[in-house]
């Protein structure tokens, strides 16, 4: 090959690249927009399984989507949970304590930001005699193939109704 | 130039890009770092002053500090609040009712992913003769050089002491 020739095939690479990095072509939106729905798709399901694990008495599936430097809150706690293992230690004895038949992920909205998906939603239940209405905001982040939770906040709705 | 000088100053150009977007030699690696405590300086910065105003009556600082697209929850609420006008609806009301002398941002935490910025941490305040303790998730999103709230999400801790 001439210089000439190295230079046109190295332009086509970098302008390839540049492409790739800084915009798109119309497929190429196509596909960003189709892995964003499949991404958005990956994180609902995730969340739901691990509901449906949570609502017939086992909290470990949120052991096992979380990240291990994950943080949380929720209500019952005077401060935020710093790693998987003090979630654990949190989920461990709530084991076999709860069943609840059914539950509606109501209102759901994941929206993604490269690496991190911001799901949030508010999980709907009967409770004895009254509707249980919880907030979610769960920070799925990428980490090579997988996404997993960095971090978790949950809170009772005080509106009853 | 000749070609042979173009195509060296090409490389050079191509080169510098990729380090910057793949890598970093040991000062960029610095600079990054250095950059990322700003950012975390900045929002810490953001948030404290629209608690100050918060805490003086003043709520409308959260809309000021918040992108139009906001979503929020906290515990008063059916369901999620999407969008500034539905945020600064509540908040309106609110306006002159909040004075509470001094407070504190308790175990704060921003962890940096890219245009993302998580904040997390529990203000802790006296009301009365007790001691409340709201635990905040805060997301900030960085759009071209600012940072404001894209989700927002606050629970009163039940635990009393």
């Amino acid at each position: 090959m001439t210089m000439k020739h190295n230079t046109i095939v190295f332009s086509i690479i970098v302008a390839t690249g540049m492409l790739l990095i800084f915009g798109c072509h119309k497929s190429t939106c196509s596909k960003i927009s189709v892995n964003e729905n499949s991404i958005k798709a990956v994180i609902l399901a995730k969340e739901y399984a691990v509901l449906t694990r949570w609502y017939n008495g086992d909290p470990m599936g949120f052991i096992e989507n979380s990240w291990d430097d994950v943080t949380y809150f929720d209500p019952s706690l005077i401060s935020r949970i710093d790693s998987i293992n003090a979630f654990r230690k949190i989920l461990e004895p709530i084991k076999g304590l709860i069943h609840i038949p059914s539950h509606k992920m109501d209102k759901t909205q994941v929206s993604i930001f490269g690496e991190i998906a911001i799901l949030t939603f508010t999980d709907v239940f009967s409770a004895g005699n009254k509707t249980a209405r919880w907030h979610a905001t769960e920070i799925y982040l990428q980490r090579g193939n997988d996404w997993k939770l960095i971090h978790s906040h949950w809170t009772e709705s005080k509106v009853q109704y």
